[in-house]
């Protein structure tokens, strides 16, 4: 894999991680006249829940449902500029044009309590240079360079002043609202610790045995929501899944972040990924829209509370029908299911 | 307000709420031929989470956008039989006919650990007998009606064995999943505090004074996200809003649920709460499809940890667009808004 770092035109961060060391060196100049760029996110407390809210008016602006010629994700072309500057790329990561999250920590003026900056930053991962793939369909040496780069951004955006998390994920479809097609994923680094994490850690820190490695013992003695249980991982449905579709993918030994996985793990992640992502596609004969999300470590926590998993689900209910979020998970927080973890098994598992 | 119990042909209760104490009586039997109930709603719990999943598989079978003359929650005609044996009512009230909670605590067989019976009450409430209504459009007594059954539904359903909270709302429009367009509501008896709930009542274990009554007076003296100030309720964004349209309804003393608003507190609340709702369907020019959400006092808990509101959100962001819930909102719990809390009370106060 080799690496390569440089500048957009309005000071943007973009990295190259190519699949071969001998890859060519990416120095392309991005020659757009693009405006400064001054978000101001702000992040407000819900003074009855706890919980932040982020609020970035400016990306109303955002880039939506763009012609394929003017995708931003593909590389660039003369006379047809895009987020890339190279006529061609592997995988890259750049930073967000409307990011959610931007900058060091700091107070704002003249809003209510408890309410500060969004600090933190917002990046983009392309996949694959190519518009109508999908991850699914790239090898295994560059789902490994896509590991690989998720490890390098997990690590680089740990370090960032006031980063408390750092959060990787897919939206992929229009029925969950992306509005560009092109593969590629998301990483927000987040100013704090997100609810659905801190809900881990506190059942980790009340647990003697971390839940996962409980949660792996029982599963493969049961064996009925295991999709595929490998040397160094397994696929499994959660005992309580909330999505007409779920799965996680779980290494076996526990470590709070993909970087820590050894070579051999990461590889066998990346293999079962895949093949995951191809069954999901032949889940309702149609291309499944999903959230695929990395739960890690966050930063500066025990080690003892976290353990790396992928989670990938879809609202998808039958190839016509989609989970709606009404009164009971969007108002109170419980979701009802009318499709037993079981059957997602068994589905997953005939493919 | 007269009250009067009945049952239906396969045992479930249905309970007529008349705006006049000088209704007739309601006797009309259901001579439907239908199917013995035993449904077997379950229940799970995430060991990474502690969050309940409700698994109701039989609910696929429910009914899914009838046509008009098959509609369910219109009063009985001639020849066509619905779930109301009358031929008119005010506001009714029955079970679920395809409930994801039923029946007393109990164990389960041959299933994994940290299951149950869901355990519970479904019930429907009809605001109309109109089809083509809508809760906006009732009259001011209707819509104390509608409270006062909704508080006789609350203290019932709160005394049922292994109930722990009793959470009303409503689901509005094709957007948000509703299947059934006749104007109403359910009630939920959970056997399990909500999530959500479950945060405010941390958040009010942990403050000197509860946060609402800081929260009503920091708005009160800022001005910027209240939209109406009564003599005994307010409406107010919510300083920290998740959705492009959020409000809450709340009443200035604290009282836990809606059977404790005095006569003179539900009369505003319901006022309020009818003026609201015809602001919204005027906020984007458009029936605007929503959650109303009743957030009242768990069973059995300290009366000075909750605080009665009801909010209403909804997912449209602009006429033609839609807030899709994705990777930051369902997979992590972290909501972005693009929409200022100010903005959403000022279009409100605006109409």
């Amino acid at each position: 894999m080799r690496r390569t770092s440089n500048r957009l035109a309005d000071g943007r961060e973009i990295i190259y991680f190519d699949d071969s060391v001998e890859a060519p060196e990416r120095t392309a100049a991005d020659r757009r006249d693009l405006p400064e760029r001054d978000p101001r996110p702000e992040m407000r407390r819900d003074p009855l829940t706890g919980e932040w809210t982020v609020l970035a008016a400016h990306r109303q602006a955002r880039t939506y449902k763009p012609a394929t010629s003017d995708c931003p994700l593909c590389p660039s072309r003369p006379g047809s500029e895009s987020e890339i500057p190279e006529s061609g790329y592997d995988v890259v990561v750049f930073e967000n044009r409307f990011p959610s999250l931007f900058g060091p920590p700091g107070e704002l003026s003249g809003v209510p309590a408890e309410s500060a900056r969004a600090a933190g930053r917002c990046e983009v991962v392309c996949y694959t240079d190519k518009h109508d793939g999908a991850l699914k369909d790239v090898d295994l040496t560059r789902m490994d360079t896509v590991l690989l780069a998720l490890a390098d951004r997990t690590a680089e955006l740990g370090a960032l002043p006031g980063v408390k998390q750092v959060y990787c994920f897919e939206n992929r479809g229009e029925a969950i609202g992306t509005t560009l097609p092109h593969p590629h994923g998301q990483i927000y680094a987040f100013p704090f610790i997100a609810p659905r994490t801190q809900r881990m850690l506190e059942m980790a820190a009340a647990a003697d045995t971390h839940p996962m490695g409980t949660l792996l013992a029982a599963e493969h003695a049961d064996g009925a929501r295991v999709v595929h249980r490998g040397e160094h991982c397994s696929v499994i449905v959660p005992v309580a899944a909330r999505w007409p579709v779920e799965v996680l993918v779980v290494p076996h030994r526990q470590v709070g972040t993909i970087g820590e996985l050894t070579e051999d793990e990461r590889t066998e992640f990346g293999a079962f990924y895949l093949d995951l992502l191809d069954r999901l596609d032949r889940y309702h004969g149609q291309e499944l829209p999903y959230v695929a999300a990395w739960h890690q470590a966050p930063v500066d926590t025990d080690p003892k509370l976290s353990w790396l998993h992928l989670q990938v689900f879809s609202i998808q209910r039958t190839p016509d029908k989609l989970k709606y979020l009404a009164g009971t998970e969007s108002g109170a927080g419980v979701w009802i299911s009318d499709v037993t973890p079981e059957s997602i098994a068994e589905r997953l598992r005939s493919l």
